[in-house]
């Protein structure tokens, strides 16, 4: 491709230029977006506040005492409502570029699909302070319960699953998605907004997890580094896109514990209080109460100076 | 060691400061170095412009219009030739810190090289617009195009390697590598910039993803979480170095999935169409159309109360 | 819980704010804290310094010559120096919040163990040279050593896991894990402070890597992406919290190295000199000299066309 | 006023919080605005593009070459629209918060607006052309007109009264006289953005000079710091209030200088190549060619020793 | 100076630390101080958040409520109260360094003197609301109040000046002048904490205004740009140094009116009402009622080619 | 000149870029200018690092002993060392642009250059410790010298004013001007690189003073707020210019004293010991130990309600 281009950087730029803008690069596909995109930075500083509000002390500004907690408290969260509303508002318009919907009836849906969320931090306040108790009892590393909302992987992916989780269930596009993708960079941990997921939730280490978009998870679950709960296969459409929507990872009851590398796929059902061993392959369902390990891995054992 | 030190600040510092300056630390090694060394910020401001350049309207200033395109792509290109010179610069000397090349003659090999890497964004643009395609066809997840672009880890771990891997095949020394390593601390997803992979590439979820240096991978591949693409091992030399540059890695042909956890070493060969099962562990070749699955994992299955 | 709400934000948010703040939600556990806590900007730059003064000219500014090497030394020094003693300070109140310490005396002992630090310069700095040595000798891609230094995460995890390493052995709380949790966020490796890792130790790629608080690591391993060094399972006290500080996670003797996404699980002992092979599953001692491979994965093969 | 507060923080801050909120103080005057003020940090970004359209080279980055210079002009002025487009709708905003003004309407003449001073851009640009010209020719210690368009405070406050005065025939509210006020603030010079200032208009030194709203300057006029164009006296109307909008400032006329701390008051007419001496205070007209000084200044002399 | 150092940048940095860091330089004089300064950053945003409290709407987040303003003011105020106590402290340790009070007892000051500043804020929020209707009225360019508000240099300088002289008669040292200082540079307008100035204050245009230490202005009065309000000179002491505290600047009382570069010296009483001219020199009590202005400014007036 | 666009703000921008870029605006004269620019970033920097030097304890981190003082000097004067070749090197290449000097060799001179500014900082220490000690005793209302230090403009401007005079001693073309440009920005004083000032130099208040390219000020000189030592006029050349480098400014003796708004203008000399009173306007010689004073200011008193 390069013998088209002379070698003046002037004329090599135009000419680079003119073949990005050229149609058949660009407007052709839908791969463009001329809108207002959300703003990383923007949900970057709704997440840094709602730390503040959930644990109050641990993150934010710790200077406060009893008697002003209310105000700082109050204080975030009307500018969380404020940043959400627009960020949700560039959610929807992400989604209906093309329509003719009026702007006005977007920004009072933003600004009521904001303050559903408002509603709701109570309750995602007590899950969370469930899960702390979750890490700190899974792990016998965990000093304190305050270490854990300081410094674990597990508490900063759930805060931000459980707030776009709420967010997905009112149905604001994108915006969720680069919630838990945040966490995703930040944790190794890669949980879909859609994902539903009971109190006294704990993952160790995390890194690699996975759990897909219609997972449901019980109360009390434990959870290793590098398990994934996926989906098996997925049918396409006739234009050979997959069909949208369809149930298709596990659902975990209560009380369970799946060790490192472990892999369940499909929509099964992994019965209450049943114990999934490391490095395990599952895609049927599990009787309550199981025990799954490997068959015993054998391991060949050769002398010293042999290849592998 | 301690013992030696007294306890007033002031003098352990001073002690501190001569044992790390002496030479039986730093200059009998060659870890050291005291050239200008890339810059993390300029390459992160680079593939931020990039990124622009590559997807308006999903990254960058989102405001312009039709009719303004092209000077904010012909200011964005302008910025990132100037920009990358510089590191490549940088790249170069980081090299050949120690021989007396002529500093001009590296000067206007780096802006020739960062215009080659120019000359090569609209090939780049089109290959990412085939990834976008593939990440929306692979997960039914996705609800847009654009959620792909602004959301998959997969997107961007190919846009830092795409426009590393051009520069690697131009020569320029170690900044292929950070661009590469930049994405795997963002996405946990590892590609060598000396990989060589085809169009529709898709991987999903991501984390810990490893393609070695020396893959070959055809068009429409998917991958997912966990899949290593590595070496099995690995010729030393004389004096136990790794020799380098030897083919070691897999090469996958066109339209093969490989799902999560599966681990293929070695110089073999994927054959066309093939999908390999999760978590298997493969050293030698596959013929096309092949479906590689674990034979059957067995589970040892206890009743509740039984110890693991 | 919506309906007790208008929807008036104003109100709203009021609800909100005096819900978070009842009794019942914060003061009844212990997830709350309202003294200073340790600062992550700080903390990274202390790091930030570290690595300047561990490996000048590759971190930190590079423009100094020998001459003055020692001044760019000692001023960062002295900077690490005071902003360590802070964030040990912190460190000390996170844990005694509730006792009735004298201030002054938390303060002293904070200052002598940022300065126990100090003198441990040295050693971190003779101990990350022989990791750089190990990166380069372990790696075919690797061009240079400073190529390791300067991109290689095993490199970055290291650093951070050495300096928390002599941080968790002056009894430090809180501040060693966090400094190994910037890391694993970085990196995707995690690396308990607590674990005892001898010289010239690499991690190829690294992403999934666990290592445990009580692991023990002799001199010369090579670990790959995805391996565990964890814990089996572990007693609860008769609150049914895990009973902390027992040892339980492996020991793994000289010369060793590990495939990727191996796992070792309990207080085991890799003999001196094993070869661990890729995706093992290892729950007992393994003795010197061995080669462990997984027994024949098998595989079953389909022709195209058939479901997997 | 303490007597009524209790010494407990908490306490103390929640009456000062009462007091403040409470209607007296707030709700009875019009000192409080609730609506989206304008941002000085966009108006910064603003004027600091502008700058570099208008001197390219000089200001912004500075390393395109005379091919690119187009794609950078472009860029920055399609910034320019945008970002002003905002920042004059709040100025609307500002104006007309109680009335029931449609808010599209409002949008779309903020951005006719943002787009008629586009417009004039190639004309401020000559006219600052000559300005530089001016402050060359002025100063015997200017070394280049290069030096003036970068260092001299006459050329900054320039720059933005220019561009503010344009806004201001537009009839923008509040935006000009922010410029106008940020360019007071850097240099001293506080021109309002009403004053009609001619061609190759010059002010050395700068600090303190007043050129009010009302004033009108011809072409080719020296000014020196601490001068004066000001009101002498303003009616007052039945409330109390000045009367606004009067012609109450001087009329300069063609090739005048003003020394040092001049002051001139009032709707008087300088003629044109007059000559106005230092700390002069002129509240008549001054015919065309006129010298004017202070008839003698009358010192006193002590010998040494005598009190002052 | 120069023939002492070789030219070796190295060895002459080495010489000219050692000429800086010796004895006769630093050690000898009291010009250097090893304790903790006050923080510029910290009480730029102190003065920020202030201006938020005092002028809602117009400084800080825009985007509340009048249900959710307490919460805003309340949490701002908690801000301020911590950040102030901390710098008030850095204040007292800025004197008494050599002194051996109890560090624990000077932070108990600190915190009470900061609660004193908080209390006073009701008030300093009634001044400044006189002091905007004063800027409104005295200008007939003003539009608005708002616009008074949010661009006036006059409003900017009294709410630096009147927080700032609260906390001199707090007693607290140097941070006042800090203050004062910083909307010195901002403005150009120099008030000392200490002066005394009643309501309804407007100083126009501001450049150059500069009020002293013992000043004592009443209400309602206006000041032009240059305005001195300053000592005649001063008493030594046997040292030769001034003498500290001295009542030595005027006292303008209610209604008083001064113009532009007016000069106003030495503990003189200048009567309610008088309006005082530009650019006069006074020395000596003016009556109330008095109009003073420059006997006739003697002009001379040569024909156009005469130098002046 | 709107009529000539039509109102399609793309279009519109098209047409301004166009005109912005043709010849006749740009190319035809010297304004405009491809090289690299000094970094007024960078030289901020400069100032900053040399503040901490200059004084160390009130500038920079505070929190070193005086057993690390020469480190944090050292790495200091090492930054310095190299920010500074690099912005001298721009100075030079701005005022060459179009010679064919060798790059090389302008950088070893830019590099020497740094180096003898280096060298005269203790020289620089020396003088402005005089300068704290007169400000200290020219204010009755400095509590100590470190406030002078750190809160007073006049040692803020004399610290940029001493290090840009030696650059101008050692030819540095631009960035003397604007070092003292940006105190003169912060403070409103004025003082030209070229003017030659002795040691205990004192300006009270300062804004407003002016101080030309070549006077000469003596040693124990105080000056007040709005002081002109300027030129009176200056002859052109044929070209209308005016010619560079003549002495035009005044020569101020030793023990001077000089109050607010005087102005003296021209070559002349004003002798030891002399005071001269405000707003004196100046244009002869003054012999030694005058005592200058407007002859009496007359000033004409009316009754109340009498117009100025």
């Amino acid at each position: 491709m390069e013998e088209k281009f002379d070698s003046n950087p002037g004329d090599v730029i135009e000419d680079v230029v003119r073949e990005l803008c050229r149609d058949s690069i660009y407007h052709s596909s839908d791969i463009n977006h001329f809108a207002e995109m959300p703003s990383i930075d923007k949900l970057n500083e709704v997440m840094y506040t709602l730390r503040g509000v959930l644990f109050p002390g641990y993150y934010g500004d710790s200077t406060f005492t009893s008697k002003t907690l209310h105000h700082r408290i109050g204080a975030s969260i009307d500018r969380v409502y404020h940043l959400l509303s627009e960020q949700i508002l560039r959610g929807f318009c992400f989604e209906c570029i093309n329509t003719d919907k009026d702007m006005k009836e977007c920004q009072e849906k933003a600004e009521e699909t904001a303050l559903g969320l408002i509603k709701k931090l109570p309750y995602i306040s007590k899950m969370l302070s469930t899960d702390v108790q979750a890490a700190y009892r899974g792990d016998p590393a965990a000093k304190s319960t305050g270490e854990t909302i300081f410094c674990y992987p597990s508490i900063r992916a759930l805060v931000n699953y459980r707030v776009a989780h709420e967010l997905y269930k009112l149905e604001v596009p994108l915006i969720p998605r680069i919630l838990t993708e945040m966490a995703h960079s930040e944790t190794g941990i890669d949980i879909h907004p859609g994902a539903d997921i009971g109190e006294y939730f704990f993952m160790d280490h995390g890194t690699g997890i996975v759990i897909g978009e219609t997972c449901i998870i019980g109360r009390n679950v434990r959870v290793y580094q590098g398990v994934t709960l996926g989906a098996k296969s997925f049918p396409l459409d006739k234009d050979g896109n997959p069909v949208k929507g369809i149930p298709r990872h596990p659902i975990v009851e209560d009380d369970v514990i799946i060790y490192s590398g472990a892999t369940i796929v499909g929509r099964v059902r992994i019965g209450k209080g049943s114990v999934i061993g490391g490095n395990v392959w599952i895609t049927k369902d599990v009787p309550p109460g199981s025990r799954i390990v490997q068959y015993r891995t054998r391991v060949q054992q050769f002398m010293f100076g042999e290849g592998i």
